[in-house]
């Protein structure tokens, strides 16, 4: 396998397609261990700030692209350079489409770019989360119609992304990388490839459970989110602070993991992965209940947090309609600027819909961009004294640790608190 | 509070009612400290063998019980000494009824036994794990009809217990404590009890926070058990083994903990205690679905054994009926010498219906002990090459450690492994 020879010797050229949250930390990292890499994308504007040494995403530091530019990086449109490469990295967005079904069109089209310009003795490597199979089944047919034997002259392996933006204590290098692929000479020549960049590979026996690998990590936080959501309304009914009895059992050593209750869920894997493996699990005749019933509570959040406002608002005899309202944070999660998925973004379109009289503050989002379901055009306040006192109610969706929670607390006459920062009090209701 | 330097001050006595799986660690910490324990049961042959310094729990050390009697720890049948006890704590079984519901008899019963030996300054405390509400509802009117003021001259506290036997990281001592009180001078006198024998003590703000902390805790286990259940079943159909990809899974080295399949929950709180919400929860008009769908994929995980069994029997042109079958492993989890709700009784009940020949091999069951729901005449057989040649089928239930695995492999002619620790192979069905 020449391939594998010039991978640990240090002299392939890598490309990478897709240069988003998971395609560009790659590409930094393999520039860090000095290796040759090209920047595919289909979006001139990525390209065009990459090779200006500029980031488009807050906490990739603009200093690495730079870096990265200066030590020979290029970015480009043109995916006939693919031909230039040793190793393709396809790291593209596998979403839902509308009826939860799978949506592999990024992959696809991806192929279709990319195979007049394959050649021998290429690896080419699949990073999106995807059902079991995907790989064997989509990826596989297309290179060996192109004449290729996988295994022999040309390699296949499937190795899942684990991104996880803003976490301070693992990067791409130290994040173990669970490695497959289609052939054994496959997996030998990804497992080389990632031995480069990262300190543990975890290679396993094949593409299918590599790629189930990922959608249970997702899983298993979907569900467990949905558990303690479902807990939280149960726990609310009974007078109980789920947040409370949470950090209570997360006091116990073994045997218990906590995870906490929100408005729903966001990001680009939790609420959409596990619905890759619902699909795929139809075709073998099988259900995946816990998949369809996290899905189900999760998805009702928003619904729950605005029940709670009305209540609350009702309380002190106002309607939704015309009332003054902050939503804090429009991030899916908290201390990042992304906005993918977040349960933000429908608590305002309900409210606005409703007729309320909405504000927002994130310090990541000076106003809200466009997103495929979403046009909402405001822009964030300045959390100060006149603006809490000047609201009917504020609802804490993301809690930024920017926030000034103390003031917060002090100024405003209503609270709906999804994310268990504040005590519980007159004017603080946990929803 | 004088209760409250008495016990600081050392001068206590500890009466701990139930001496099983929870009173005797708990006996044993406060003897370790030096304080003065009166153990009370009603069952006589295990006052007997106590007061004579023998164990009949495995894990648990007879040196340590003899300790404890030298030191002038005494057992006893007898309730009324209950009057010379400062602080009681009611360790006795929470079960569920025939319908799931929570079968509170064992802590009514005790309550019935002492409350005319109770006297003022006493401390009482529930240990055992029951539904947010119990010690409320059902432990302090109960006081409070007897004339005493809890919180002024009786105090009444829920402390959940967490032990796990078996456990070599964790003991009474260095398990964390989660303490409540029913007014804040109960919380008080509830904290400086265990903050004699514990490390760290954990207050809630009530004893329904930490009920719920406890039921919180197993419903996690429950339906994360739950969870994977139904993934291996699913993985089982695309013939992908799902303890290879949880194994992968693990190596993310955060956002996952990895949980693994089995036959069936056992023991006594994970296949229990959450029905004791789930029970309450109807009260406020909530239901709790997770722990209805993971009881209802645990419970069904038996009968998904067998169907492998039935399978692999037929692969070879035989019936259960008539099969010589081993099941390795009686206890409910591996190591430990505890049968309660062990799914191999049901296993082997399931078989014997069926018409199988079934033999068993537990190293800590020579025989198996009669339950509430299963009595099974057999005696454990000796794991050698003849035996295992002898059968038709070897069914691994518990994975004790004591096994050897290498024997097992070698002489069985089919083996459906339920714990995921034999590679699959042409014998070996994963089940």
């Amino acid at each position: 396998m020449q391939i594998k020879d010039r991978i640990q010797n240090k002299e392939s050229t890598i490309g990478i397609i897709g240069l988003g949250y998971v395609g560009l930390p790659l590409a930094i990292r393999f520039g860090e261990e000095s290796l040759k890499v090209i920047g595919f994308d289909i979006d001139e504007h990525k390209v065009n700030m990459l090779n200006e040494g500029k980031s488009y995403i807050k906490h990739i530091n603009e200093g690495n692209i730079s870096g990265m530019v200066k030590q020979g990086f290029i970015a480009t449109t043109d995916f006939a350079k693919i031909t230039d490469v040793d190793a393709i990295l396809i790291c593209v967005p596998t979403p839902l489409g509308v009826h939860n079904e799978p949506d592999l069109s990024y992959v696809k089209s991806t192929l279709d770019l990319v195979k007049s310009h394959l050649r021998e003795e290429q690896l080419l490597i699949l990073e999106s989360t995807t059902y079991p199979g995907t790989t064997a089944e989509e990826i596989v047919p297309v290179i060996e119609a192109l004449g290729f034997k996988v295994g022999e002259n040309f390699y296949i392996g499937y190795s899942p992304e684990r991104e996880d933006p803003g976490n301070k204590n693992f990067s791409t290098q130290t994040i173990p990388k669970v490695v497959s692929g289609h052939t054994k000479n496959c997996l030998e020549v990804t497992t080389a490839l990632y031995d480069q960049i990262v300190d543990q590979t975890v290679p396993v026996s094949s593409t299918q459970v590599a790629e189930m690998t990922k959608i249970l990590e997702n899983i298993h936080r979907a569900v467990n989110i949905g558990l303690v959501n479902e807990l939280k309304m149960v726990a609310d009914k009974m007078n109980i602070d789920i947040n409370e009895v949470i950090k209570a059992a997360a006091t116990k050593p073994f045997g218990f993991t906590a995870y906490y209750p929100g408005p729903g869920l966001g990001g680009h894997c939790i609420p959409i992965d596990p619905f890759y493996l619902t699909w795929k699990a139809k075709e073998v005749g099988m259900n995946t209940r816990f998949i369809e019933l996290a899905g189900e509570i999760n998805t009702s959040m928003p619904n729950y947090v605005i029940q709670k406002v009305s209540e609350s608002l009702n309380s002190i005899g106002k309607s939704i309609k015309n009332s003054r309202i902050l939503i804090l944070g429009l991030a899916y999660k908290k201390n990042v600027d992304d906005l993918r998925e977040s349960p933000s973004l429908e608590l305002i379109d309900i409210l606005i819909d409703k007729g309320a009289l909405v504000d927002y503050c994130d310090p990541y989002f000076k106003s809200i961009p466009n997103t495929r379901k979403y046009q909402i055009e405001l822009k964030s306040k300045v959390l100060n004294a006149d603006v809490l006192q000047s609201m009917d109610l504020v609802l804490l969706a993301t809690d930024h640790d920017d926030f000034d929670y103390d003031l917060i607390e002090k100024e405003s006459s209503l609270i709906i608190d999804t994310r268990g920062r504040f005590e519980k009090s007159e004017k603080v209701i946990k929803a």
